[in-house]
């Protein structure tokens, strides 16, 4: 039977997401505490909805694995809350679990997605981020002492919107489509930190790619670069080597979008034909 | 001349505020730093708001030091964000300055200031708190799986409000008054972390007084104590052995008020008369 897992991770500490040997990776630790709660085997696998860079962080990060019926019930009939307290006693305090539950029939946590939601968080005040929130915040002034401009941050981010090749922004896999849709992507200044955050959302993105659009968006925001900037480079459809890739630990995958339960079979089958082997 | 500078730190790596031979401190680093890039002496001493113990974090701490105008006109000279650039230059990622300026006449961090408003953070979902906020919030379940009662904890800390003598939740110095006036005190979830904020604001806290505090609420808040148990430590007036201190992480110093710049110099001897030494 089938495990929804909903996560939440620090990403400093980690190397990624994807189990590598000898480094701590977040499905690495991961599947070690289940294999400790659930008693089962080494080879217990968990697959998750956006395989997070190293650094990357995440708070609304959704994973799902595959246990035995037996294993789990005997666990469960210790109260709905004894999975969740096990799980977090065996797990370090950079991951945590906020749910566990049995999955719809259909649910793949990577390829019934419809949507991933990130947050890249920049502060451009010229003293630095709060020193409490530092961890998930790039340090980025703007021009000549002048904050970010978001009104030209976001008129750049216009023609980014939609069905595109995106092919500017990824690293090549072959075989596999660099299409994706932009659902979103919007620049704010929050009120509460003063943090400026660029939320973009799409129905999956390549690798790198949150993290290529920051870096060709960030130099329109502070006057170096004009607004068609980011434009030209989605137009040259290749990596253009004078555009940067903005630093990891100002990414948080914010949220996952699944479709009704009825749909959610139908939806992995599309986007596992659409995108190809080994993308998110 | 006088400089205010409003200061933010992560308390982790600190020994608190108080300068100790050997060990990092706020006032420690701030010092030195503030040595190099004002090229002054190394006697140079800088008073805050609210000297906050180890593990204590700050976002809105009040400092203030005295430096040569000489010194202070020629790094003014290079623009107004020159001495906000420099000291954050120098100083580590874990303490920053929001801003310099030149202090109005009278002002003095500590002993001017009318009010000082902490805020202690409390997770209490059984997953544990956000891994990207743990460093400065409390992991504290509620009873039995529920969550803190919040009415319980805002009834319960009607009591304390006003002026009293707050000798129980004080850790006692010879000659220095234990009465102080709580201006606020509530408790709130917040909407966007869920996690639950104690605020709490007076014209000055004894040693230890806001974690006392919450060591006596939070058990009324779990389901462990009564209502009435805050307002019985508080009339025994005197240090309860069964009343806890809540740990250090899950406070932060968020805030300094001041009067009007002409009530500045009265506002400091009235304090310090009616405080007496060594006490915020």
């Amino acid at each position: 039977m089938r495990l929804r897992l909903d996560i939440a991770y620090d990403g400093t500490a980690f190397f990624g997401w994807a189990r590598q040997p000898d480094l701590r990776t977040v499905q690495g630790v991961l599947e070690a505490a289940l294999a400790v709660v659930l008693r089962a085997p080494e080879s217990l696998r968990v697959a998750c909805a956006g395989r997070t860079d190293a650094g990357v962080h995440a708070r609304g990060q959704v994973t799902h694995c595959d246990v035995e019926r037996d294993l789990w019930a005997s666990i469960r009939a210790r109260g709905p809350l004894a999975p969740l307290r096990r799980l977090s006693g065996v797990l370090p305090e950079d991951l945590r679990v906020s749910s566990v539950a049995t999955a719809p029939e259909g649910f793949n946590a990577r390829w019934s997605a419809i949507s991933r939601t990130y947050c890249y968080r920049i502060s451009d005040v010229p003293g630095g981020p709060d020193p409490l929130l530092r961890h998930h915040v790039l340090q980025h002034p703007g021009h000549r002492g002048l904050p970010l401009n978001l009104d030209a941050l976001n008129e750049a981010s216009q023609i980014l919107l939609g069905e595109n090749d995106f092919a500017a922004f990824c690293r090549r896999r072959a075989g596999a489509s660099t299409i994706r849709t932009l659902q979103d992507l919007r620049w704010e200044r929050d009120p509460v930190t003063g943090f400026v955050h660029m939320w973009i959302r799409a129905d999956a993105f390549c690798h790198t790619m949150v993290r290529s659009i920051v870096g060709a968006l960030l130099p329109v925001g502070d006057g170096r670069r004009p607004i068609s900037w980011p434009g030209q480079l989605l137009a040259g459809a290749r990596r253009d080597p004078d555009a940067e890739v903005a630093p990891a630990w100002g990414l948080t995958l914010e949220h996952v979008g699944y479709p009704e339960d009825h749909e959610l079979a139908n939806q992995a089958m599309r986007a596992r034909t659409f995108r190809g082997p080994d993308q998110d």
